[in-house]
């Protein structure tokens, strides 16, 4: 079985807030120490949605952005799927309400969300792959905007501080210069509890009781559990991605990771050969933006030309879940 | 391009709550005289899920038997998709915690999450198909669930009564008798307001004002509006799935469809020739499951035997978005 996949990237598009949050603004809002966020978290500052920047309407700007680079008229598009690490709202799916502001709600183009918490954009990312191979489709819209200010509780600066707000589109063609060589995504469900958001969905509800609906609305997370969850697993996930794609860490130019925490970049970046000079980290100005990280990151890393020729690259990141997930591609 | 995928089903399960909630006892919440549920709507009876049959549990339940009648180990699994019309949380992915639910926590098999709304497991459906077809995968699970009664606001009873709860589970393999011929799925986000849960995504929030929030918490939806919105693109869409699948809709043996409504039912079956026997309808007695509908109608043709082999069937239905979607299968 070959997971080798073709495909161009024809435009990148991103989107950040207007607001700044400064790390001082952190500290005040949680309560530290001043100076205690940036050097305990590692946080410079965050952008943070205003209530008119909708997770649909950031993921619009970031889309308008990829198309406008791709050349591409909206209506030439084939498939949208929205990557998102939580939903505008539970009914009808985000990839509807974006493809209504791109102005196509009389398409007919099919749109749909894919979502596997932080690692959506490389599940939805491989559909389409996928869809290339078969030429089912030729052009595809993957977006991905999260509003991570809107359930975050401040009393926990390990579980809050980390995260931003942003939204990121790849506008990918089925012919290009580009190879996928390798995907794995594994998933361990016996961390589900390490990272949670337990009230939005069918089983708290807000008629049950809204103070404990209110208590589970938040974003709650066992730092530290999730880290040896996924740190444990790593090296193995690693072997299985390399082997898979027959080539060595040290063959690795650039290594686009999802922005999880400082901790677990540094991870990351002490895991692999010259990790240090190789990886994409926008942690500090950034942080967190739940799925919006890797495609966030895969474009800033395009738009600086980091992406050569036939280098060989590295998606990586862990999510909810808990998942491991990656892939190589040989650009 | 073809759309033609060879596919087996190896095992189906499904689970229905406990408690049966009868059209009298919806006379009563909805404060109609008694019998009209039943004469205006086609309402006999729902299904209604207790706290203990969470999404993932009832999920678990139906992906159980239908494991056991495919006769796999749950390890042997590579990917486990859950195809809900709501999540049970809105972190992590439903996947996950039925993953969990399957004693495969430690096993690293894939989950992740694909939401159309109603049209769920038909989007999940085409993408295990697309992996069969790329060698991929060998053996899938599909699984939907739905809880609508979360979420019923019964002083409207077009927008309740309709709804009932369960789950149901595929278990799909690359090889097998089964060919899909084609596969149509139309978006149209200009309907995105046609049938909506705004609360518990990212944009209506708790803590912006408790009451805003609780007015949007329940179901909405224009009816007659979304029965407009599908009914006047049905026929192009149906010429478009047929002659992908380059057959006349008088060869279709076997109708399944999503159940919206019983006028969304009776439309479907005067619009095929020989509707009204060949369409598989349980709506009087298991109502609208959302995502469910489609693998539970599924789930109930193969046990009864009206998948006959080499026999044409149509997969199909509309949900929020709006989206049209359906599939032609040599069964």
């Amino acid at each position: 079985m070959s997971l080798e996949r073709r495909f161009g990237i024809a435009g990148v598009g991103t989107y950040l807030p207007r607001e700044i949050v400064l790390a001082a603004d952190y500290d005040r809002l949680t309560g530290l120490p001043l100076g205690q966020v940036a050097e305990k978290f590692g946080v410079a500052q965050r952008h943070r949605a205003a209530p008119d920047e909708t997770t649909s309407w950031m993921a619009e700007q970031a889309a308008r952005s990829a198309l406008a680079e791709a050349g591409w008229e909206p209506p030439s598009l084939d498939v949208i799927i929205s990557a998102c690490g939580v939903m505008e709202q539970p009914i009808p799916s985000t990839a509807v309400l974006v493809q209504r502001r791109l102005g196509l709600g009389g398409s007919g183009i099919a749109a749909f969300d894919i979502n596997a918490t932080c690692l959506s954009f490389l599940l939805a990312f491989d559909r389409v792959l996928a869809g290339f191979a078969l030429k089912e489709w030729r052009r595809a819209l993957i977006v991905s905007a999260d509003i991570a200010s809107a359930a975050l509780d401040y009393s926990n600066p390990e579980s809050s501080v980390l995260f931003g707000d942003g939204a990121a589109a790849i506008a990918l063609e089925s012919d290009g210069p580009h190879v996928r060589l390798a995907h794995v995504f594994r998933t361990y469900g016996d961390g589900a509890d390490l990272c949670k958001i337990e009230s939005g969905g069918t089983r708290l509800r807000p008629a049950d009781g809204i103070d404990q609906f209110l208590d589970h609305a938040t974003f709650q997370m066992d730092g530290p559990g999730l880290f040896r969850a996924t740190s444990r697993r790593f090296p193995k996930f690693m072997q299985e991605l390399l082997s898979a794609a027959a080539i060595s860490s040290s063959e690795l130019q650039c290594i686009i990771p999802h922005q999880a925490s400082r901790a677990a970049l540094e991870h990351l970046k002490r895991s692999l050969p010259g990790g240090q000079e190789k990886t994409v980290d926008m942690f500090a100005h950034i942080g967190n933006l739940i799925a919006t990280s890797i495609p966030f990151m895969l474009a800033h890393a395009r738009q600086r030309g980091l992406l050569g020729e036939g280098e060989l690259g590295l998606i990586v990141g862990t999510s909810a879940g808990v998942s491991l997930g990656g892939a190589v591609i040989r650009w």
